[in-house]
């Protein structure tokens, strides 16, 4: 099935927001064997609206249409697609009584301008919207040819309601609809180079059905293993002895799968081996733990993370004065004892220590982005220099990345440094 | 002018990037008198390609152009832009010896294949790129009308390659191109609703050049004052008067403008005052330390932030253990225990307490979302409760908000509270 999405927004065309509705439907269309070939974005203008809807309808299989469904004046994608469609909105008996009932749950009473948002068109029905008043739009009618059909997918601009509408009810109708699904299973490693990953995976990579493609990413190089079938279990099927193979061949490199993230891997791997983690952290300014704490179950391996931004507050967390005194605030020694008093400090397995120059000018004859980063176990102490800058916010970023696969390394054992 | 954007790149249309730079040009445009009407995202596939930079040609004054400037031969937005112009691109011999010296420099001879991207065409000149190997192109062609011209700009896809290009040498030639330029001045407020500002600023609303718009914000409600004029100078006279009549109206409830975050404009208020922070973050996990640390100049006011993850770790940092067991992690007191020893452990003017229950179960017989956060001057603490869920990430980006809003409140003084 050939794909386009079109979002609505004045909001967008004026760059007020990114349009990351766009980004996530293109990422989930892939699995449904669905191919996106068009994104546009445009305002709340009839004509243009009109016209870009027209030639959707024309040339796509399905069309995924976000925004512009809001009770105003300015918001007429329902409007436009009756229009392009030929067909009247009409309100619905029973579209309306739900509206009136949430809205009355919300202690409100309904105003008449919002009845729009409970109208249909007969080759619509509605879609539910758990998180606002606008349901969508599932639009269904025969193609021109009369064999196969055209859809029109229209959904609320809010990311929050767009996205759980998305999961609750759009996804399970295009598994349904889909002559074939594609189902891919990533592989994620660490410490060995893209061509090393391709030579090593050789054997796998003539393959058509499951395909397998090696990819350079920022947390390490990526295997992933695409198989396409009728069914979902088929396409698990084929993709199983493929798996088994390339993990056998690449062992321990892997060190997650699919969604995982270095945080949320490192976390894993954490309460896998029932070890407690401390961070002290100066140019990260707790970005380390902020990623840490972004998944479930971090408080039973993250005991906390002393953010020190200034040299008294490391002092008074149990950096040595004559460490920072001999060898300054941006230092190997100082990033050591850093991981050494967050993991004494708060009684955990391991420490790391992280300090850096995130300015744009030299501090202490270091140039900008340059970072010290320091994992201490109570046995050893590891250390790791870096140099990097595109602005603060990057150095930030990409001190969070080190210090996390610093993090992971060790937890991976010797062997795979 | 009327302007469309084209973002060209598979990963686009797999989902597996945002296209962040429609977005970015979007945002840039009103100041040049630019109306952006399209935004279109396709794929590296030539014909879909070349449908969709003619209709762009046809319709539009401007286009820009990003991605697919590679050197691979996947590539082809020059040949494709060519084609649609009718011209032939040819390797331009000063372009290559930049491409080749900037090649060398790095310690490489360049591949054949890069030679692509030292072509032009009679109607293009080169952008420089100062951090990649691609130029851009300046594509400039007389309209069919005769009067007018048509514009192409086509930059590189990756963001920081943009962006730099953008700045040093697209801004400049679309300012000199403006035949009208908008220049607007954000004031956030704080403290009053949307309906109320308005009303106060009523008098200012019914301007034309000037205008006054009224926005409703997460960080609370913006007035912005928009002005045309021939040129920046003269749209920022116009701007002044009605600017200084809203500061006049609106007084001490304005907190920051334009750019401003909540986490900016507080440190610049701590900075202002010559007043330390510091923090103990449970329920966020280091994402207020975080936010303060992206600007420059947070070491000034930022003594640090003990991101306490456990019990014990808030007892080994100074919350008093009996207030834990009486009252239970998520409680006023517990909030107000943390901002408290935050304040005294890191000695700073200012000390901020936030914990709540940023999972999706109820914890302590509280709902997800419950938010205690307290802030501790040394004469007095002042204390918020709030609950709101949509989700782990977004529970803790909104304690973030309402911590610094309490900062902010507090620092502009009780009466506007």
């Amino acid at each position: 099935m050939r794909a386009e999405i079109i979002s609505i927004g004045t909001e967008i065309m004026l760059g007020e927001i990114t349009d990351t509705n766009a980004a996530f439907i293109a990422s989930e269309l892939p699995q449904y064997g669905i191919d996106l070939l068009y994104v546009t974005q445009t305002g709340d203008n009839p004509r243009r609206m009109h016209e870009i809807f027209d030639r959707a309808w024309e040339r796509s299989d399905i069309t995924f249409l976000t925004g512009g469904l809001g009770p105003t004046e300015d918001d007429i994608t329902r409007e436009t697609v009756a229009a392009v469609l030929g067909e009247e909105p009409v309100v619905d008996a029973e579209q309306e009584q739900i509206l009136r009932a949430m809205m009355e749950r919300g202690g409100r009473k309904m105003p008449d301008r919002n009845l729009k948002q409970a109208t249909l068109i007969p080759s619509s029905r509605p879609i539910p919207n758990a998180r606002g008043t606008a349901p969508g739009w599932w639009v269904q009618r025969d193609a021109p040819d009369g064999d196969t059909k055209r859809f029109m997918v229209v959904m609320p601009g809010p990311p929050a309601e767009m996205t759980r509408m998305w999961e609750h009810h759009v996804a399970p109708e295009l598994e349904a609809l889909a002559e074939s699904v594609l189902v891919s299973r990533t592989l994620k490693t660490v410490g060995l180079g893209e061509s090393i990953v391709d030579e090593m995976l050789s054997p796998l990579l003539s393959g058509n059905n499951p395909s397998v493609g090696i990819y350079h990413r920022a947390d390490g190089v990526h295997a992933r293993i695409s198989a396409k079938a009728a069914t979902r279990a088929e396409a698990e099927r084929l993709i199983e002895p493929v798996e088994a193979e390339a993990r056998k061949i690449l062992g321990p490199t892997i060190w997650g799968q699919d969604d995982e993230t270095l945080a949320s891997a490192a976390g894993r791997m954490l309460g896998e081996r029932g070890l407690t983690l401390a961070l002290m952290e100066a140019a990260t300014g707790g970005a380390i733990a902020n990623a840490i704490t972004d998944f479930e179950g971090a408080s039973q391996y993250l005991k906390g993370s002393l953010v020190a931004y200034t040299a008294d507050a490391q002092i008074t967390l149990g950096v040595p004065a004559e460490v920072l005194t001999m060898h300054g605030e941006l230092s190997e020694e100082t990033a050591k004892a850093m991981a050494t008093a967050a993991r004494e400090k708060l009684g955990a397995d391991i420490g790391i220590g992280v300090t850096g120059n995130i300015t744009n000018q030299e501090i202490e004859e270091q140039a900008p982005g340059t970072m010290h980063i320091a994992l201490d176990d109570g046995n050893s102490i590891e250390y790791q220099y870096s140099r990097y800058y595109q602005g603060r916010e990057a150095a930030k970023r990409r001190a969070v990345l080190q210090a996390l696969s610093l993090l992971r390394a060790h937890l991976m054992g010797p062997h795979q440094g």
